[in-house]
């Protein structure tokens, strides 16, 4: 039997987007203390990277209105770099003049959902990226990219993932440091996420990728097992889980935070986060949107080994 | 890059412990009709080999009192292997009874834990095995036994599992057929997993060994992965995670049987269940404790991929 994990990171880059992601799908409107509220639980819990808001219209995101506030106002402690979504020029400019550091850019590896998503083709929207990557890393900033329903499309079912590797090369040769590819609808399972990730790491660094999965049917961490195995190293995560649909209980959104540190946590795998700071602002999180959260750890506790 | 997919095996069987594990845990007290109801919903799944019961005195578990009603009354359709858990002498003559073909023993790999559980020590336990293993084996039936605490102990904490290993090996020259190890705690990381199976593995075939995770933290999946990985073959889950504490929203009990289910099926991996079948099962599980399950396949649906 073959050691599966002697090779296994020392340590991984947890990406916070509870922020962005999970307050984009949630229905109520969250004030903007409760948001710099959060983002400052989320910093003292220990994450260095964290996206924070998106500079998308608000007439299509009305949750994420503030941006340009949130931007403003959250406090980025030493070594915490935070990052927003910018659609298009004037986004980029949005960000530029709340002093963001980095952005990010997003496409779809199926069509129907790049134009439901944002009214292109996905080619136009690869053009249009000459107005945000190139722009942005000339102001200085880094640029991450997301590429979305690599697992799944919700109009097209299954995805190429040869057509997912392919975005993702261009991508990554425009200029993004790091492209996170998107399980949207938590549809993945292990042998697929191997598959892709097999396809992915054979042409590009194993750092140029993250995963950003969703744990709509309870596969997220199974899936980040098997990217663990192959050698990623950056994971996409949600406080509580955060970004699930809030009419049907057990639904989740991207993988609950405190879960997947408490599994990395639990494999001897560095993270810098403090998993009991991690419930705090898990709580801060639950309290805000006014619900109980899917994060399992949120829900069982940290200590209850010897409760 | 090695392929870690490559020796996945062709199918697995799935245990169903809901009418058993899932139900002695739910503070509701479940009819007859009810517990027959769910154990015909499993069978038409496609699940065949179901525990159904406990022949524990009423006493300790009065959820399942009517232990001797549901064995006689259960209808296991050709091909389908019902089990029920026998803690002495007098439980086997209740199963001898009720013409169970399969029973299952049960112990802990941690002293308090057992002590709490049976009033009894290990050994004390491990000899009194002599009155319901080998008679039963004179009897024709099947013996399969509970190993608990494996991954942890929740009032000893860490569990050396070379004391697992040693027990588990005495079950099996006792005359187990197989042995399921239980993370009974759900507090398991795959690195965890990794180490016990390397272990057990090395002493035992895979085939005499099953898994038993609880998903209270969310990593029941990625524990499991890394079980197919090492060629485990066996897996026990309850309909809808059934077997959660009630009074904790979003806490789970066994790894629900949809959600395994999913997984194995999106790798091609086979268990003869229907899964849309399964999902139905999983709703009367749900609707006789009259709440919603854990299971996030159950919530979110099987069918959305398209939707």
């Amino acid at each position: 039997m073959s050691d599966l994990f002697d090779k296994l990171p020392p340590e991984v880059s947890v990406y916070e987007v509870s922020p962005r992601d999970g307050l984009q799908n949630e229905r109520v409107t969250v004030q903007l203390s409760d948001k710099l509220r959060l983002i400052d639980a989320i910093c003292a819990a220990g994450l260095k990277r964290v996206e924070i808001t998106s500079f998308v219209s608000p007439k299509w995101i009305p949750q994420l209105a503030d941006a340009d506030e949130v931007a403003s106002h959250a406090h980025a402690p030493p070594g915490v770099q935070f990052s927003a979504l910018v659609p298009n020029a004037h986004g980029l400019e949005r960000a530029r003049a709340a002093a963001m550091k980095e952005v990010a850019v997003f496409v779809s590896a199926s069509e129907t959902h790049n134009k439901k998503n944002v009214n292109k083709s996905i080619e136009l929207t690869m053009k249009a990226f000459s107005e945000t990557i190139g722009p942005a890393i000339a102001l200085g900033m880094k640029v991450r990219g997301y590429l979305s329903t690599v697992w799944g499309c919700p109009y097209e079912g299954e995805v190429d993932p040869r057509r997912s590797l392919a975005l993702a090369k261009r991508l990554h040769a425009m200029g993004c440091y790091q492209i996170s590819i998107s399980d949207t609808i938590g549809a993945g399972t292990p042998r697929q996420t191997h598959e892709i990730l097999k396809l992915m790491l054979a042409e590009l660094p194993s750092s140029a990728i993250a995963m950003h999965m969703h744990d709509t049917r309870g596969t997220a961490l199974a899936n980040i097992i098997v990217g663990l195995e192959m050698g990623i190293r950056d994971f996409d995560a949600s406080l509580g889980g955060l970004g699930g649909c809030p009419y049907a209980p057990g639904a989740a959104g991207n993988v609950a935070t405190e879960d997947l540190v408490y599994m990395l946590q639990g494999m001897g795998i560095a993270t810098g986060i403090d998993l009991d700071r991690l419930v705090e602002a898990g709580r801060v999180a639950s309290s805000i949107v006014g619900r109980v959260l899917p994060s399992k750890v949120q829900n069982a506790g940290v200590r209850s080994l010897r409760s």
